[in-house]
C-alpha cells in the first residue's frame, strides 16, 4: 500500500500527450490552446475615438477659438476624413477612426451644436482627450494568449479579434468507462432485491464532460473470458480505461488477473486513503499492444473501486491531475479552512466531503457527514472533498488543508 | 442614472419562468432541476454485505466456535441464500446481499480458508460487522435531490441509481445575441484600417454556453429601418435579446429609439459603474408583441455597450443573475481579499479586474490593470471583477469585497 503522494506522482509519471487538432474557434470554449496567439495588427489598429462628440485641432482651442463649424461627420467603420480647415470641426462617433489634422475630441456633454456650429463649454481640454491612442493597449506582435492556456469567453473574444476563425487546441484522450459487477441494471430497469442499477459509469461520465472529454460506456459480467476478451479491445482502441468494481479481494474481482494477463503492468494497488483504497493503476507495456497504439503510446488504466464516493474522488484526485498534465493545463491548488474539527483514527490520507462557502474573503469548508463510500447521496450537499493528511488523527478547527472542487 | 444595485433589482424584477422540459438524465449535467427526487427504496436496498471474506451466526463464534464449513458462495447480483446450518458459514463478496440466518461478515484478511473449511484467526467480533444495514444511508420516500438544484456529477449518479431515466429540468430561454456597428466586419475578414472584427457576440456566445443556453447571433448594420423591422421579428421570436453597442449618445445609436418605437419599455438607462455605463434595459409591453410570445411572456432587452469589457461585465452583473432568478437556482456571492490598495475617484461602482488565488484559505483578488475598457486582451489575465462600491475612493490593501468569476 502506497501514499496517496507517491501514487499521484505514479499516476502524473504516465502522462502522454494526445497530439494537437484544429477546431472552430466557437467550439474552443474549455479546450487547451496549442499555439500561442499574437497582435495581428496594434490594439486599437487606430487613433480610435472613445466618446460621441467632435474632434478639433488643439491649437485653435489654445488660441482662445470656442466655436466650431461642423465640416461633417466620422462615422465608426467610415474611411478616414480629413479636417480641411483647422478652424472647423469633425462630428466623431465612439469607434470611429481620428480624422486626420484633429487631436482632441470633445464630448457631446461639453458642447451645444445649433446651425451647424459647435460651441465649447468648458474652458480647458487636454490635448488628445478622448482618443483612444493606436497601438495603446497591445502591439502588432506582442504576445496576446500563451500556449497551454484553458479556452474561456475572454479567449473566444480575442481570437474573434485576430481572426483566428480555425485554433490548434490538445487533443482529448480517447476514454472507456467499464463497470463489472453482477448486481448491477440498467437505470431504465426495475432492479430485483438483490440488485442495483448502474450509477458509477454515469457520475464519471459527468466528471469528464466537465473536462470536455466525451467518453464511452460499457458494462461487463463478472466473467473471466469475457472480460478478458473485451478488456483486450478496449486497450487497443482506446487511450484510457477507467473501470469501477473488481479490484477488491472477491472471489469475482477478476481484474488484477486480467489486467495482468493482458500485459498491463501494475504501477499500484491499493493507496493509503478513505474512501477509495483498493485502487489499481496501470499501464499497458505489452510492445503488441503498444505497436498498435497511434504514436505507439500506452494504454492508461484506472480500476477505481466500486463504491460510488470512492470511485468518484478518485476520478478527481487522479485522474483530473493525470489529465491537465497530459494536456498541459496548470491547475492552481485550492485550499480551504476547517468549520469544525474532525476526529480520524485510521493511518490513512481522509478526503471529506465538505460543503465550501466564502466568508468575507475566507474559504470556509464545512463537513458533511454521510455514512460512508457507499452513500452516494450525501454527495448531493457537498461540493468538494478537503484533503486531511495520513500521521495525524486529530483536525483543528480553523485549520487550513487543499480542498478539491466537484460543482 | 441609477445606482448598480436598482439596476440589478429592476433586472431582477423582469424574471420569468420559461417551463420546464423532460430530458434524458445523462444530458442534464448543469442543467436545473424542476422536480424533487425521492428514494424509490431503502438505500442500501438490502443488508449489504461490505467486505469479501464469510458470513456467519454470531453465536455460534460466541460460543466458542472458530472453523466453519464453508456451505455455499453468496456472489453480488445473485439472490440471496439461506445458511442452512448454523455451524457453517457461506462465502460472501462485496455488494452481495447477507445470506439468511447470517449476521455478521469476516474479512478475509482474518481468516485462512483451507480444505472448504474456513479458520478465524481474531479472537473478538462485532456482531453485526461488515454489515451496511437495509436503509441505513436513506429510507424509501427520503428526499435526494430538492427541486431546483443545478444538476452536476453527484446528481447524475443519484439520477441513475433511482432509476430517473428521463428528469424535468428548467427550459432555457431562446436567446439572440446581437452586434451592431459598421465598422464591424466577420472573423474570417481581414478588416481595412478603420474597420475591425466582432467579437463582442461571441464572447457573450461563449459566456451563455457556461450556463448552457444555446443561443443564436446576428449583425445589423447602423441604420435605422433595418434595425427596426429585425428587432421587431426578433422581439416576437425570442425570450432575450442581448445588444451589443449603439446604446450611448452617438449620432448612429438608434437602439433606445428604435426600442421605444416597438413598444419596448425602458426600465434604466445608464448605470452609475465603471465599464459598462450605457447600458440601457428594457422589456416589451406591447400586448400586440406579448400576445405573441408563449404564455404571454415579455421579451427581455438587454443593451449592453459596445466596448469589450462593458458587454462582458455587464452580461456576468446583470444578464448571469436574472438567469439564475429565473431558473431558480441559488447562487451564493462570494467575497474575496483585495492584495493592494486601489484608488478610484469616479463616483461610480468599479468593477476591476482581478486573478483569485487561494493562499491559506483566503481568497485573494489581485487587480489586473488594462487600458480601460476597451482592453479585451488583459481579460486574458483576469478571473473575476471585484465589486468596488460607489461613494469611496480609496480601497484598502486586505479589504474584502464581492467578485463575479468567470472562470
Amino acid at each position: 500500500m502506497i501514499s496517496v503522494a507517491a501514487a499521484l506522482q505514479a499516476v502524473l509519471n504516465t502522462t502522454q500527450e494526445f497530439g494537437v487538432e484544429q477546431i472552430p474557434f466557437l467550439k474552443s470554449g474549455g479546450r487547451v490552446l496549442k499555439e500561442a496567439i499574437y497582435a495581428d495588427r496594434d490594439f486599437p489598429p487606430f487613433h480610435r475615438v472613445s466618446m460621441d462628440g467632435i474632434s478639433i485641432d488643439y491649437t485653435a482651442f489654445k488660441k482662445g477659438q470656442r466655436s466650431f463649424r461642423i465640416a461633417g461627420t466620422q462615422a465608426a467603420g467610415s474611411a478616414r476624413l480629413v479636417l480641411q480647415d483647422p478652424k472647423n470641426c469633425l462630428e466623431v462617433m465612439t469607434g470611429s477612426v481620428l480624422p486626420d489634422n484633429t487631436n482632441t475630441v470633445i464630448r457631446y456633454e461639453d458642447i451645444t451644436i445649433k446651425n451647424g456650429i459647435a460651441i465649447v463649454h468648458v474652458d480647458s481640454l487636454q490635448k488628445g482627450q478622448n482618443i483612444h491612442e493606436k497601438g495603446k493597449d497591445r502591439k502588432v506582435g506582442d504576445l496576446l494568449i500563451a500556449k497551454n492556456t484553458k479556452i474561456a469567453a475572454a479567449e473566444i473574444g480575442v481570437l474573434a479579434t485576430v481572426g483566428k476563425s480555425f485554433v490548434n487546441v490538445a487533443k482529448q484522450p480517447k476514454i472507456m468507462i467499464v463497470s463489472t459487477g453482477d448486481e448491477l441494471v440498467d437505470v431504465g430497469k426495475i432492479p430485483q432485491e438483490h440488485q442495483i442499477r448502474r450509477s458509477n459509469v454515469f457520475t464519471l461520465v459527468s466528471l469528464l464532460e466537465k473536462l470536455n472529454i466525451a467518453s464511452e460506456t460499457a458494462h461487463l459480467t463478472d466473467d473471466k473470458p469475457i472480460l478478458k476478451s473485451k478488456i483486450k479491445i478496449y486497450l487497443q482502441e482506446y487511450d484510457v480505461l477507467l473501470f469501477s468494481g473488481a479490484v477488491s479481494k472477491g472471489k469475482f474481482d477478476f481484474l488484477p488477473e486480467v489486467f495482468d494477463e493482458l500485459g498491463v503492468e501494475k504501477l499500484f494497488h491499493k493507496v493509503a486513503q478513505r474512501p477509495g483504497k483498493p485502487f489499481w493503476f496501470g499501464s499497458t507495456k505489452n510492445r503488441d499492444l503498444v505497436a498498435k497504439q497511434p504514436n505507439n503510446k500506452c494504454t492508461i488504466v484506472f480500476g477505481f473501486p466500486g463504491n460510488p464516493i470512492s470511485t468518484f474522488v478518485n476520478c478527481l484526485a487522479y485522474f483530473y491531475p493525470w489529465y491537465y498534465n497530459s494536456v498541459g493545463m496548470k491547475v492552481e491548488q485550492e485550499t480551504a479552512i476547517l468549520s469544525s474539527a474532525i476526529s480520524f483514527k485510521p493511518d490513512l490520507t481522509y478526503f471529506l466531503q465538505v460543503k465550501l462557502s466564502t466568508r468575507f474573503g475566507h474559504l470556509v469548508a464545512t463537513p458533511v457527514l454521510g455514512n460512508g463510500s457507499g452513500d452516494l447521496a450525501s454527495m448531493i450537499h457537498a461540493d468538494a472533498f478537503i484533503q486531511l493528511p495520513q500521521g495525524q488523527t486529530e483536525f483543528e478547527e480553523g485549520a487550513v488543508f487543499p480542498v478539491i472542487r466537484y460543482r
